[in-house]
């Protein structure tokens, strides 16, 4: 059965991009559901209503942390599926999984978000991560192992997409031994390196401004 | 009337492709909120957070259960939108009669997550697992009858396409007869026959690794 | 300043389209989450859970109703919008107002489901549905006023775009006058015309079976 | 690192299109849910549900506020990313960094409607509608400054999107202003603006109404 069925199956490459975009849209908008507003009956005044605001920061913190992780991923699987000519089942099968480990992590930043100063909160969350990244950079190795990839996609774009993957894993796991020390301390600094991909594109918009029109800046 | 809007009512392929990505995108996110954190107020240290984690297992079945059922009704629905040439007003009702089935799977699931034990939750998990087979067949059905189907479609990738639904329904049928005698083991059974969809890419990496870049796997 | 911006501004149909599925995906996966799964701690019994879910009954019809609703819309604008070759500011507005009335189809199937013994749910209810007739009415006047149509759309086409709005809220109409006499008896009249819509693609399989590979139906 | 990568990383528009629907999508879905329907218990005849939805009405001001924010905001997205030719990584993660601060509207609304006379409220809701115009100034900015658009996109378009964000924000600015002497006051005056986008399609149509077939309305 497997083989008659399998080379038709699932090679819409438009298909996968377009659930991703669904499930990371929904998770993005999610992940702001679980900042919950104060609670009305609580609070007479403005003073009140800003402390209330304010202790909901180590939430807002745990939001920021997923935000931006969603984002790295995002961007990550955008720039994979770009070097794509077709798709399969198998490699259908993996995205889903991969979107699958994404669509958990609202789920993850609540855990850590209850229950911040708990190493095991923090573990859970950072094993979340961990799938996402097993599981891109599953569906990168299919994609070339099985020549799914675009005929100039070269050994270099190759490299620099499995480093990247390697990387982000090696930060976020240093950032969950950091943890492990102090929760606040690992949080911080994985969103610290987190933010020099947010700071990016305002840096590169300084610098297109500086040099004028020609928009001759190195980040491109 | 019938007559002057079918003829051009609901015909692009695309519109059908894109709603059905929103529903299992939504679909496969919401799942995940029904996995509720554990409640701050009554744990108090590592072990309680564990024990309140672990006490989420059943739940975490039900939930992998139905991710692996979209995920294999979503790979199915892509290869079969692929072989159309163009969509008409039946196809685009008979789809979204599909798309309704599949948005009521959290609440099925929920039904069977709260009532682990209860055989009619188990049927009526079953049953809407037996909706989207039955509407996923008649638009299968629909395709061919009404000859939107492209024209390189082979009798061959007919054939495949509803004997992998009827395989599928079967496998259901026989974990829901399972699931009478215990829920446990039918839920396991059919999480085990899922499982073989969600692996054979990890196999097919490895295969390809194997193989080296010649990429020649037998699953493509 | 609106003449140079109107001049480029929201001219891509495929955006409407995709905000469209987007709306059409997330409403059909909510309307479910309104079915509140029993409560565990009250039942103790398969009679129990049989006798609770029974009792979801009319939170099931008001679910039919609006996911009914949702189609008969969602094929409509999809076929509206298949008319278009170029978007425009003023079409992109239409287009928005039609999904936010779309939007707020939950909250007012919400309350007709908790209310819906009361008048005022039902003829909220209705506005509701009046507002999704406008608005899409509104776009179709807009498009083949402003000449946004593909230079192929006939006469017979528009005409008959438009009585088909027209003679959906004339049935919604008469449905809520009904409705005013006893809300069951108006629902009723409603899902059974809509489910004309929903059985359509049934009868067109059973006739294409009967016609063989020929697929000579009438319904294309 | 960031070379190898960057040349090849996010340069689909159509992905940060189809990202951008969904989320705009969902966030609209959402609003209409924290509008919460009245609580059967307490209600008994027609007159006290009358009361109840009349109760809702300040909310639904601000669902209508921040319904018709995010029609401008998708609007003015659209007519931006219709001028790119391409996109790349810097642009990508401003997109997303706009539909971030697009997806904290639902939670800044609510805060709004539960805190309506604080001015701390005002503040923050203020505070998210001006991430939203720097972020997406940042995005055009970027489009232009690293040559992303398409060759025929002229200074007047880039001058009239600029201008266009420039006026939105001060209107925004002077209500806020406005409501700190009092809330309704200010959120009357942005909602009141902001119908004049809403009313536009309608002028336009009884004037393409007017004018005939011809279509020759000014507005196009």
């Amino acid at each position: 059965m497997r083989d008659a069925y399998d080379r038709i199956a699932a090679g819409d490459v438009g298909r996968i991009a377009a659930l991703s975009d669904g499930v990371f849209a929904v998770a993005v908008t999610l992940l702001v559901l679980d900042i919950h507003a104060p609670e009305c009956a609580d609070i007479h005044g403005e003073t009140q209503l800003a402390s209330a605001l304010f202790a909901l920061a180590p939430r807002g913190l745990t939001w920021l942390l997923s935000v931006m992780t969603l984002g790295i991923f995002w961007v990550g699987q955008h720039t994979q599926l770009q070097q794509l000519e077709r798709s399969d089942r198998d490699f259908a099968w993996a995205s889903y999984l991969f979107l699958v480990a994404i669509s958990a992590l609202p789920f993850s930043t609540r855990v850590l978000a209850d229950f911040f100063d708990f190493r095991l909160a923090l573990g859970l969350y950072w094993a979340n991560i961990l799938l996402c990244g097993a599981t891109i950079y599953l569906t990168w190795g299919l994609a070339v192992g099985k020549k799914l990839t675009r005929a100039d996609v070269s050994a270099e774009t190759d490299r620099a997409i499995r480093r990247r993957i390697q990387i982000a894993q090696a930060l976020y796991f240093a950032g969950m031994l950091l943890g492990l020390v102090q929760t606040t301390l690992g949080v911080g600094f994985i969103i610290a390196v987190q933010l020099n991909f947010a700071i990016a594109p305002f840096r590169a918009w300084r610098l297109s401004r500086r040099s004028g029109a020609r928009g001759e800046t190195g980040g491109d």
